[in-house]
């Protein structure tokens, strides 16, 4: 029953940016990985993009031996060929519930029978896509942050019917191949991360839309301030930290102006027309609309050295 | 009018850990720093205090020489000797209304006639304790993090009648100093910061209130997850690039999720009662209460480390 007992291997099935990201995420722990997808073109080249980014990560001191490791990637010939043997299966289909409800009935079909199949989706709760299955007790979402090499954290979100032993071994094999699983519960929109940073979004929306801050000085008020705690304390942390007593006693002291605060957070602004347009025309002002592509180098390189600092300084919650 | 023609002396006034905090800003950056606090005992300690922490951030490599530095702080003898020939003003004395609207009288009489005077308040806007000075448009809020030589961002917020003029130059004395000012445009209660922090922190104890998550999965999420990213860019930044065609883009896409999400975000758990019994006893059991002090030093030396890798990536908005 236990992780260590099934075969370390895993089926990664859809493989664009997400799924190769994944195949590095098992590959550098050691598990075989076996590449399908539905697409004949994108799975060709995925090996190679896998390959070049596990090189990057080498470069970056992120990992040692990317060919040794590229060499646990294995594009499959068939579906069938990638599923056998495999422990783990991780879906990265489209974000469209047909194609995830006729996916996971060939995955269900498919599969090794105690198999236990994950989707990458950021918005779809297992139950809309799973419910016909015989085997729908060993189906759950795993909801990767991109790129999940550099970004640990996972969404584990069972549905109702998802077993306890399915969730607990989803959850071993997350821990065990270094990422960070969190249980969602029960199905809720949007998982945790999404709500959390939609909460934030929406209040930096109403301060730009209110003109009391540029979207500059918003994100100046986060990386310069907020963020750096988060990146490696969470908000409960913090704020038990940041009175004497701890979070009984900083509620005690601080509920007061939070309360006053959120009463005037109720109502989210719109993401369109003229807000959408000033905040677009800040950011083109600040990163030249063709300069996105490079900045988006910059910002992996970042999270590269930010990544190789935590590991430095043993930073697995301290 | 400009801040270098005006002399870099500064003025603490109040010298508990935040004005601590502001005098290392200070004579680190070469100002000299005068420290007064109507409690003597309070002011007989602060330099030491200073000393103690200038040598701790010496040995983690985040500046040199804090003898030299610690050797520009002064105490002085009088608030009329820390006044004199101080260019720039920073009050630190507790949160309360009445304090402050006395408080500011005497350093509007006392202050040269060009100094500008900033507050430290995290929750009483300049209007309510400044409307009584003759000076009143050279007064605004500068609201620090702690500990601000470890986190620069400074919120700065002019009351209806600061001076233009008033709120430049503090922008100019922040940055010259190497913080990172941010301004307010208009008095808002929390300013960004805690607006920002309050949006996040309501939807946590939303999700812990109704079982989606521990407040220990809830942390990762944020420490192994989005607040990786927001340590060095803010959130509009990040999703201007998780779009390819940038934040409009973005909004495009993702906006009707996030409108659903919000629609039920609507509501903040009151900070009390089971809900608070029930964070504490999991805080408490993660981390003893007799642990909070070792777990602050720990929280203290992650963020020295942090800064420094920032600063050995030149981290300066890249």
């Amino acid at each position: 029953m236990g992780a260590e007992a099934k075969a370390r291997r895993a089926a990664i099935i859809g493989t664009g940016l997400i799924g190769q990201g994944w195949a590095i995420v098992f590959a550098r722990m050691g598990w075989e990985v076996r590449l399908h997808d539905v697409n004949a073109a994108m799975l060709a080249e995925a090996r190679g993009l896998i390959l070049q980014q596990l090189r990057e990560l080498e470069a970056q001191g992120l990992l040692k031996d990317a060919e040794a490791i590229g060499g646990r990637v294995h594009v499959a010939g068939s579906l069938a060929d990638a599923l056998r043997g495999a422990s783990y299966i991780q879906e990265n289909s489209p974000e469209n519930v047909e194609i995830k409800r006729a996916l996971f009935a060939e995955l269900d079909a498919a599969a090794e029978p105690d198999a236990i199949i994950g989707s990458s989706t950021s918005s779809i709760p297992a139950s809309e896509f799973t419910g016909h299955l015989a085997g729908r007790h060993r189906c759950l979402v795993a909801h990767p942050v991109n790129p999940p090499y550099l970004i640990p954290v996972v969404e584990l979100c069972p549905a109702p019917w998802t077993s306890p032993q399915a969730v607990e071994f989803a959850r071993a094999v997350m821990a065990g191949i270094g990422q960070k699983p969190v249980l969602v519960r029960r199905e809720i929109e949007g998982f945790i991360l999404n709500r959390l940073q939609g909460a934030l979004l929406h209040e930096a929306f109403r301060l730009a839309s209110a003109g009391i801050a540029s979207a500059e000085d918003i994100d100046t008020t986060v990386k310069d301030g907020l963020g750096l705690r988060w990146s490696f304390m969470g908000p409960f942390e913090t704020i038990d930290l940041n009175a004497p007593g701890g979070i009984a006693d900083y509620c005690a002291r601080y509920g007061g102006l939070y309360q006053s605060i959120g009463a005037t957070q109720g109502e989210p602004a719109a993401w369109d027309g003229a807000l959408v347009d000033a905040l677009a025309e800040e950011r083109r002002g600040l990163l030249p609309r063709e300069d996105l592509a490079k900045r988006r180098f910059w910002r992996d390189e970042k999270l590269m050295r930010l990544m190789r600092h935590k590991q430095d300084n043993g930073d697995n919650n301290g």
